[in-house]
């Protein structure tokens, strides 16, 4: 019951939310023994924040859960690649497991060449047309 | 009178107020017009939140205080080079110039390759001495 799918779909409900305050549609969730610690979106208008990527909030967020900074045990879900500010916060949270939905090339950590902790584990491509799509809507819906 | 070296010395005092919390000794304000709009320290420890460097703060920080998530000529003027997570940030926030302390070869963002927005002037090395030694006494005192 509790595989990557599951807990990609409450990440991409996410991205739903974030879409219906006409925001980039990215969102995740952080999931620490089967159980949801965490959950975000977008929200870099709403706020008049550029930090508000969805997986700041729920870095946070996850931390203000466990009482601590660290993530371990945790793993995140999120519907598109960290870009580079959101990769530096994951490595230094050391979280577990990061669950990619789609690729994002060109603003994503992972064509910069960075890393996240050597102790994380990542994995890419879960529900990968459904995060990569809802993007894609969006950003044509705004031309 | 409003010289690197003068905003530099208040970021300085910033990152004093950080070593008084047994924080990291990290600080930083951002400069619009040569007014100070924005000042933080490096709060990791007590908001157990790895996001809580000075410059994400000071960037939420002088967004608020603008009403615009965009940093247009403005200045961050911070004690020790930006790490990944912060460069990223520093990045979306378009901000027009970066003033730099003392280097961090080993977690900076410029030993990873990573730039700021290409509208970003970077300076290094004003009050280099000064903001490495805080940095260094404060690693010291830990041992």
């Amino acid at each position: 019951m509790f595989t990557d799918e599951y807990f990609m779909k409450m990440a991409l409900r996410e991205a739903e939310s974030a879409f219906e305050k006409d925001e980039v549609p990215i969102g995740c969730v952080v999931v620490s023994n089967d159980r949801v610690i965490a959950r975000s979106h977008n929200l870099t208008e709403t706020l008049n924040d550029v930090t508000a990527h969805a997986e700041m909030q729920a870095i946070t967020s996850a931390a203000n859960f466990l009482g601590g900074k660290y993530l371990v045990n945790c793993t995140l879900y999120v519907t598109l690649e960290p870009c580079v500010m959101c990769s530096g916060a994951l490595s230094w949270a050391q979280i577990s497991k990061v669950v990619i939905g789609a690729r994002d090339e060109q603003r994503g950590f992972i064509n910069k060449n960075l890393s996240l902790h050597p102790k994380t584990e990542i994995v890419t491509g879960i529900m990968e047309n459904e995060c990569s799509s809802i993007v894609k809507e969006f950003f044509k819906s705004k031309r």
